[in-house]
């Protein structure tokens, strides 16, 4: 077992500053390196793609000195909305005196709104001149990016000296009229781009993959992973770093899930192959029936059964599906039978519930992380609250 | 054009009777033709599969001389759950003179739970005596299968002669702890078991398939289709009427979702081609912030777009969404240009509203069927209503 140790350093790992201000509805998130990164990046497969986002995908091949990211507007679906990107890629790299095309750019907010490019300007000006290493810094840029979000979201953990941090703001169906989830990523990892493309790869597939509830992807989603590249490191660990800083970020999207009451994680175990577990997890995240059954603590399992049925062919025989929390662990349905089902009544009482399904036709496994379906969410998100 | 006629004899039809009756949690649906009909059927494809669609898969292959369908209990995922569908066809059998073998059986209601055979032959018995063709029978019958319903779902259609007829219950998301969509179709038409097949899927793809709105299957989704056979028919004129009545069923059955404050009708024009348009217009019908938004009276387009670009590769800037209501028609957005949001908001005042999205890809069209997405929902779903 590696002793990998929690810092409170977010973003502002070995050879990165940070930054977040704000003016009424845009806010305004800085990171910068003292040097230009190996860089990797995922993003949104949405062909309503935002411009940002077709910035940022060339510009982290050529690695990345800074990323800037807004919220407030998402630029998205706007006419031109590229100038307005480029405009906030010059504007950074005036302030930080590096090239504008080794800037990542990322935005957040409402779709078909024109980005208010002077505003941003002014944002990037007095966010450079507040950059700093500060323990507060990193957490004023993670909560420059929130939108619906109700609680800042960071991790960092470090192991012999090898640094990983992120900040994120949530995402998907989670957030969805602030269409997007933003996660930036540093590290002093001295690894190649293509090394660190793999890592994050792999780390997203297992993490923010898993969390997306609806299964749609937003117009901006955006992962940007930045090395100073200052720190030896083999592979396997920075992947086990890496792993820890996305999955605790994808369990804090989700558990700050817009209306959520209760977070929701669901284990697929005895699947045929991983494919097959991933498939079956995230069609239980997906399903309203099961999220609106935990919201009201009722232990159904048919819905659960009936999600991964619709998306898999499985035996419901050979099945086993059980409640966990910190109130025990209930077989709720185990092969034909079923359980107590006043023990799973008070098992689904507490806020934190896992689900564990076993399909008994292989070793195939994977998790999903999601949060209840309540009436605040469709409060929320009728925009009228 | 077909001068089509709008019946009440739902499915007394020429050559069927019907009856419908209920004890507590359980009804009971009984529809009994004069002769051995030929049949078709489409059933759920969720592998978790209920033991009376097993049955009836079986069974129309033959044809079919009656059907029988009860609510109050799935019969899915039940160990053994078999032999209760074999006892029922019995129950059936005896009652109408008729082999149990060529009697469709399906069930709906709560997944899990054992069907409760006494209480079935009794309500077979009690049904079989009250079969008739006066024009309440079709309606007790529809009462008969209705769950979360709140309103029984027939339409009958005729055309020199020609009849088609039919009766369902809710579906899918809309009415999902009561797991499934149940329909059957009466006609008179003298058509093959292979025609009635080829138009019945034909009906169900264009209808129902597009009414499904979080794209799960339930375990038990049924649609029968019998035919007396005592009119002869172009099978053009039969798959008219066959669409009239599926269409209008699917509309119901998205009128009378769950909470449901609005009806909403999606067409997708312009996609690269029927395939393209239709999965489109499901991205939008099952996007919870796009329902959410209907409900809120909030012309948010870019949720569309976003729902549609996420499933399909799209040029958002050759794109226009317009609504349209009883208060008129607005395009929301048109190429990049946005449109009036006042006026939008008038609009979606309305119960019904239409939603077009012309996509200038090519000439693929399609329409979905669904309803918004209320806190109401919530609270049937959460189960404490």
């Amino acid at each position: 077992m590696m002793e990998v140790e929690w810092t409170e350093k977010g973003v502002c790992v070995d050879g990165f500053k940070a930054a977040g201000v704000r003016d009424g509805k845009y806010g305004l998130a800085l990171i910068a390196a003292d040097r230009l990164c190996a860089a990797a990046g995922v993003f949104t497969k949405n062909s309503a793609v935002a411009s940002p986002v077709l910035w940022s995908k060339k510009a982290v091949k050529g690695g990345l000195s800074a990323v800037v990211a807004n919220s407030g507007c998402a630029n998205a679906c706007v006419k031109d909305g590229f100038n307005e990107v480029r405009e906030t890629a010059d504007a950074a790299g005036r302030a930080l005196g590096v090239q504008p095309a080794r800037i990542g750019v990322a935005s957040t907010g409402i779709i078909g709104r024109r980005l208010d490019i002077k505003i941003v300007e002014r944002l990037i000006d007095e966010a450079s001149r507040k950059l700093s290493t500060g323990a507060g810094a990193s957490m004023d840029a993670a909560r420059a990016i929130m939108t619906t979000d109700t609680k800042l979201k960071q991790v960092s953990v470090s192991f012999k000296g090898v640094e990983v941090g992120g900040i994120c703001k949530g995402a998907g169906m989670i957030a969805p009229e602030m269409a997007t989830m933003l996660c930036f990523i540093t590290t002093n990892a001295e690894l190649s781009s293509r090394e660190l493309q793999a890592a994050l790869d792999e780390a997203v597939q297992k993490s923010f993959n898993m969390t997306v509830i609806d299964g749609d992807m937003s117009t901006n989603d955006t992962v940007l992973l930045l090395s100073s590249g200052r720190k030896k490191c083999r592979i396997r660990d920075f992947k086990t770093l890496l792993g820890i800083v996305t999955t605790e970020l994808a369990k804090m999207i989700a558990k700050d899930g817009e209306g959520a009451s209760k977070y929701i994680e669901i284990t697929v175990t005895g699947a045929k192959d991983r494919t097959s577990a991933s498939t079956a997890a995230k069609a239980v995240a997906s399903s309203p029936l099961v999220k609106t059954a935990f919201y009201g603590v009722n232990p159904n399992w048919g819905r659960i059964m009936s999600a991964i049925g619709s998306k898999l062919r499985i035996n419901p025989m050979k099945a086993t599906i059980s409640f966990t929390s910190r109130k025990g662990k209930v077989a709720v349905f185990d092969r034909g039978r079923i359980g107590d089902l006043d023990k799973a009544r008070e098992v689904l009482k507490e806020k934190d519930i896992s689900v564990t399904v076993n399909l008994r036709m292989g070793t195939g496994e994977a998790t999903a992380f999601t949060c209840d379906l309540t009436e605040e969410y469709v409060r929320i998100n009728a925009g009228y609250n």
